[in-house]
């Protein structure tokens, strides 16, 4: 697909500076791109590569526009536009709709016309499968199951029984969703396994990472909003709710019952413990544990940076005694606030 | 499935207080249950929703028992009856035994005549299933593996070969047991594998996560004990013993060579380094990390709390510096408890 | 397969001591080897099982031959030597080539006549399938991708489309290859995906754990170098590099664009944030996490260990006024070093 830049400006509110007939093909990185290809700068460092680049134009934001002598296509958000321009040129890859014959689909489940179920996909009782929903390879879609529109499941997905999922969504390989939560009750010795009942309902534009998972709700259900990205690996406990627009990096852990805002964004590693509300725009910076709910916007931490060994333990093997260490400097200020009488002593 | 008070008293050695033919059908919450479901209170900050339920009973201790008005069951642990009740209300969904056509069986394997073998599941050479094993669909159970009574393979499991499963337990899509430890010897400046010849042997009434991993042995066997409950994303390495009725939450890693009492539980993202023993009734706060052996049943921690970050940023700086601050500290101290010399100076 | 000790000692530059026609079949540990088993020691506080051993033979450094009495194959590095004995003694399971009725192969793929492919698995068009690979039960291998001889995907692999695997590798159940990386672009409200158009390239000789996932380049590749090991559980994100045999431990995160030297080693759950750079043979321990660029080799931690719970709380909660409690030692010290001048306010 070519595309020229007046088109590219029509389309995501720019202006071309120099030859709007200036047609691309592909995008590329300042450094490969080639006369067919568009390429963007979004980040001020990265300024000094437009006098090399062979980029047929590039996206920039109007401040940056000095720096480059070529053709330019001038947005407010050249990352954004960039983004746009990608998907306009790199469309998700169009199937033919229909049942590959190793699939086994239930004669109850109702799959429209437009979607695919590929091969060696189960497709099990009374699921709805709306248009255009593309089901790859190994997937497994449980009894009571909703796909909403033009969702996809790369390969080997596993969504368990009765979980709803909205439209537009991508699902990457190994996502489970719908697996039981952690619900034990105790005796004197033994767990006693609490039945799960609630389902996963997963809103429209949601994508979920490879081999993250989401439980389903003990009584209720888990949720979670338009709009939400999850990264890979995420485990998102039963019962959770996650607002709309929240981004999830990889490797985070929310506990059950936690209940996180819109427009969050969690780091890497990062965990939060059951029971807790997160407010609304809270950020957690990667690797970081949050104990406590939050009600207040803003960016939290408490992570550690990795240093030299011998230096990072003995650093911590002071933080072991830092309440004595404490205890210590009190006796000294009162110490120094009454040196007379201490003198008496 | 509909069920009396009465029965339900009997069943679980409660008392009925009110109508004991009041017949429940459903569990629910309080805010959700009709006059045809049951709810419980364990925690007595619940005790408030009492007044406004509409559920037909709940299950309640003997002391909160005056904050209710309606039909309730006393008992002794309400969590554990409603556990109880729960699982008597929504038994394991029932399936018809046999082997789907896409199955893929070997001729070798000895499949007992009540269990099922879901679609496009493959069952290896000289695999013994017992009765009422349920494997879902997209599993892989490896040569000479064995499947105990009533174990449930909900959905694309991988067994590698030789593990040994006991009987009543569950495992959740992505579950992977028997892959290769992580073992390598070095040269100078590669890795050589160490061939992994051990197996993973599972007690019964093992629960395990969606995703989660366990390794096999190195040269002895992997073990995990009767009753333990491992949650999603689990990471169990080579040679790791793990006690009766031990409880870890998502996301944990155990290294290799360490063996975990009976009992212990460990919170989401802990984890324990290789070759230590943990005592049994350990139980290690979510997000710490266990560097040393237990010995000593307890509590243990090492995780701090998210703080407003540039908060959190003073200190963690300040912390990288403690040995520096803690010699300071000395100091000051020799100097006040030897204040005539040092004015000397 | 049985082999003699001089066999042993001539393959492995090693030397026997006692009779070299002793001829072992199996590996085994001290404690449980027999007649026909060959063992270890590869560090010293295993000395005293040689004792009581009953192995056929033991591989030994010449410095602890003196602690053992029976056979012995004297060799510079032990635990090496055993990991090629093993390997030896138990090849890889050998497969009879071709493709399995169940799998379903694109005609456009160019599979070796020597490589297998299992039940249930979906090679895409235009694959390329090396001499003598084995692709296990329920693998997705997507279109475009190349396998280089020999590798192994054991079971339940998905390898997304483009990615290029090369020669000698072993990836175990769950390992997902070539997912799109997180990558979006934020207009007001909403996250807008940037389609992820790189590839993922893997050297030889690589072993990837179960349930690792490696995620696509955005605009170039990401690549992980020969001879690099991965235990379970890892994710690699988008654009990162790993240098020639790095290892890394379960659990591990490695954020975007990160590049990571030769000969590193990465302990379990260790994190390392987007854009860094770490230099060769850099040692991180388990549970730290990297937030700034190393550039030295050496060993890094910012890893703390779990103490009991009521210590730990005091300890941190003191970490959480550190910064005023450096304060607060500063103005002791400046109290003390002019204290004829306080003495006078």
């Amino acid at each position: 697909m070519a595309v020229t830049l007046a088109e590219l400006a029509r389309r995501f509110q720019g202006k071309v500076r120099g030859n709007p007939d200036v047609t691309v093909e592909r995008v590329a990185t300042l450094e490969t791109a080639g006369p067919r290809d568009i390429s963007y700068v979004s980040d001020r460092k990265y300024l000094a590569l437009l006098e090399k680049t062979s980029a047929g134009a590039v996206i920039l934001a109007e401040a940056d526009a000095s720096h480059f002598a070529g053709t330019a296509l001038i947005v407010d958000n050249p990352h954004l536009c960039f983004a746009r321009v990608a998907s306009l040129l790199y469309p998700p890859p169009k199937f033919k709709p229909g049942m590959h014959v190793t699939s086994v689909v239930s004669p109850t489940a109702r799959v429209a016309k437009s979607a695919w179920i590929g091969p060696h996909s189960v497709v099990d009782n009374d699921v709805v499968i709306d248009e255009d929903v593309f089901i790859g390879p190994g997937c497994f879609v449980g009894a009571n199951v909703t796909v909403g529109a033009r969702t996809r499941l790369v390969a080997h997905v596993a969504i368990n029984d009765r979980s709803a999922i909205g439209e537009d969504c991508q699902f990457h390989p190994g996502v489970v969703i719908g697996s039981d939560g952690f619900g034990y009750a105790k005796d004197d010795s033994q767990w006693h396994k609490v039945p799960q009942l609630g389902r996963v309902v997963i809103g429209n534009r949601v994508e979920i990472g490879a081999n993250t998972t989401i439980d389903r709700g003990a009584l209720m259900d888990t949720i979670v909003g338009d709009g939400v990205k999850l990264d890979n690996q995420i485990q998102i406990a039963h019962n959770v709710q996650i607002g709309e627009n929240t981004a999830i990096a990889a490797c985070v852990g929310i506990a059950g019952s936690t209940v996180i805002g819109k427009r969050c964004t969690l780091g890497g590693q990062a965990g939060v413990i059951g029971h807790l509300a997160i407010a609304d725009d809270v950020h957690i910076t990667a690797g970081s544990l949050v104990t406590s709910s939050i009600n207040q916007a803003g960016i939290y931490s408490a992570s550690l940076k990795a240093e030299p060994v011998e230096k990072w333990r003995r650093n911590a093997a002071r933080l072991h005694h830092l309440d004595e260490m404490a205890r210590r400097l009190d006796k000294l200020e009162n110490k120094l606030q009454r040196p007379s009488e201490e003198q008496e002593n």
